[in-house]
């Protein structure tokens, strides 16, 4: 996929199929990031290329340094999106949301922009964001680069002064939430990053990202039936994997949990609302994967996930956004969702879910999940 | 809708969506019937309005009555279709090979016709149906009605020496082979329509062809999201009404299979093949509804259901031919569906499949299902 057409980490472009073509994701983000110490930073060496971020490098070529502040940014993340799913859910991990402040687009979003129409939520006001200002976050990216070729995406973090895009590099984003703002994070807040792991995490993350994360999206953009069998061959193996994977381990890495589970559970919560029926990747239902869905469960229950996850504004996103795959833009009223709370016995194989961390508070004012919107907050 | 839109079960018109309106089946067909003693159906009185058939009635305004004759009429029913299957299903449980022969479309036919070009299927020669002649079934409704305005919808019976269609009246051929083919039906031919369940029977099939057979149309088609919720309810609390009374009766009329049975059955099968996603009736799967599933189950398990089931030619017809609501045409690969071979238990509730009669015995030579496209035959 060219710059002529958008990225995608979750974009606004109006077409997702190429006929007769295999999805393929635009990876090309604003690389900029905020960083504790901007010159050690430019120091480092530029990263490989990656699509799961990097850790111990220096900046891409072209990107910029900048300097971890609080109260200065605000990170901009839909409910809906997966991608940026996990900037809220690791944000609230760590417990950043003190110095890292929360705007939330709508679920439905139009060619050119996500936009702060949230009827309902709080903390929007007139439609526009509280805080920033604007209508449309695309007045945000132009802030930045004055007519923006590329998606507008979320995530993305504003840098408040100026309005402009400081990042939308999702990958990077929550690993530097880790090792960069350090200093503010909360009292007890998990290492999400265990050191003694990384060498072991990082292929499971890469395999995540492109079979699951990314295997959904390659089975529901498919233009061809050839590419759709293809990927979904692909995602189901890994499922596979991660099924068994997860028959003997309570998280992905072990006994707490890591980076690649936020990474995982945002596919997974959205996976029998959506990709199964929308997306076709109707093998089976999660609520048929013994140990995956014990697992979502695990982590649904657990402070932190399931209190980020909106299932209307999810399936009202997906279904409602992809034209192209669902003219009739009707949204589903199914699946019935209540038992995400059922108890998942996944204590019997032993760990801590955060390590010698604790579970973070109750979801921040004005930030919580719409009641009805989730089986944890009943209407 | 009027007459100038085309009318389905199962007909060939392109656009199955009306936005803004609930879909409404037509119900306008040749109504024609062949029976018993053409003279004495004369002279009885014309039948209520029905969309489920009817039984001690004569002919309808303008229809004819033809004569039963073995050999003289073929049954053209496509696999995918349910209203065409449970013709098959009905004809094979009675015995009527013999007398009354068989021709299959294919799957996927254009906005004109439904097609005899059906890859692999032994009885269909050169893309003609081998003993009709016609590439399309358009032709025998022409050669019927020049220029016939309707939808040319399977099940269809054709004349042969005419090569002309005599009726595509679907609700009332089933009853027709049950009550005027009677002196052809085979040795241990159950009874459908048993006397003494008559009154009880007819608003049975009347709730599950409003509510169910049409429901999971009426969801899928549906032109604005307000005629889907409606659409989605509506079919939901039926499948609940048949979840229940099938809690304690192992057939919907009791301890044997009745003409209802053959009716439900061929929506259950298409449930979660098709219906679960394409139509969005996905509050939870069939396979998740105890006594509905093991219903199904046991049905598919008896001779005469399940070897009528063709789910590679059903998942085909949906997903290929209603582009306006699958724009990719892309058909979905899952569910798996070994487990219609699961044990069902239901003989715990006692009751006779037949009755007094006897199963039917092997699918007649050239009408098998193929390899592969049911678990009952594997690849």
């Amino acid at each position: 996929m060219g710059n002529d057409q958008s990225n995608d980490a979750h974009s606004t472009r109006g077409a997702y199929v190429t006929s007769g073509a295999e999805f393929d994701r635009d990876t090309n983000y604003i690389e900029d990031r905020i960083v504790a110490d901007p010159d050690a930073i430019r120091a480092l060496a530029a990263p490989p290329t990656s699509k799961v971020g990097s850790l111990g490098y220096g900046l891409t070529t072209g990107a910029e340094a900048w300097p971890v502040e609080p109260g200065r940014y605000r990170l901009v993340a839909a409910n809906a999106c997966p991608w940026a799913n996990r900037t809220v859910i690791v944000r609230r991990l760590l417990g950043l949301e003190p110095v890292i402040s929360l705007g939330r687009p709508g679920p439905v979003h139009d060619v050119r922009s996500w936009t702060f129409d949230l009827e309902g939520q709080p903390q929007n006001v007139g439609d526009r964001d509280p805080v920033l200002g604007t209508e449309r976050l695309q007045e945000n990216y132009f802030a930045r680069f004055p007519g923006y070729p590329r998606g507008i995406t979320v995530p993305a973090i504003v840098d408040i002064p100026s309005g402009g895009v400081v990042t939308n590099d999702y990958p990077q984003i929550t690993l530097d939430f880790s090792t960069q703002w350090r200093e503010y994070h909360r009292e007890g807040a998990p290492d999400l990053l265990p050191e003694a792991l990384i060498d072991e995490m990082w292929p499971v993350i890469g395999r995540v990202f492109t079979e699951v994360n990314n295997g959904v999206y390659r089975c529901g953009f498919a233009g061809s039936q050839e590419a759709y069998d293809a990927a979904y061959a692909r995602l189901w193996e890994a499922l596979d994997w991660l099924e068994d994977r997860l028959a003997t381990r309570r998280y992905l890495m072990g006994p707490t949990i890591t980076e690649a589970d936020v990474r995982l559970f945002t596919t997974l919560a959205r996976f029998d609302p959506v990709y199964h029926g929308h997306f076709k990747t109707n093998r089976n239902r999660l609520v048929e994967m013994e140990h995956l869905w014990g697992y979502a469960r695990d982590l649904f229950q657990t402070p932190g996930f399931g209190d980020t996850i909106d299932f209307v504004q999810i399936k009202r996103h997906y279904y409602v956004t992809h034209e192209d795959i669902n003219p009739t833009r009707i949204v589903p009223a199914g699946p019935e969702l209540g038992d995400w709370l059922d108890p998942h016995d996944r204590e019997r194989l032993g760990g801590s879910p955060f390590g010698d961390g604790t579970p973070p508070g109750p979801v921040a004012e004005g930030e919580e999940i719409l009641a009805g919107h989730n089986p944890l907050i009943p209407a």
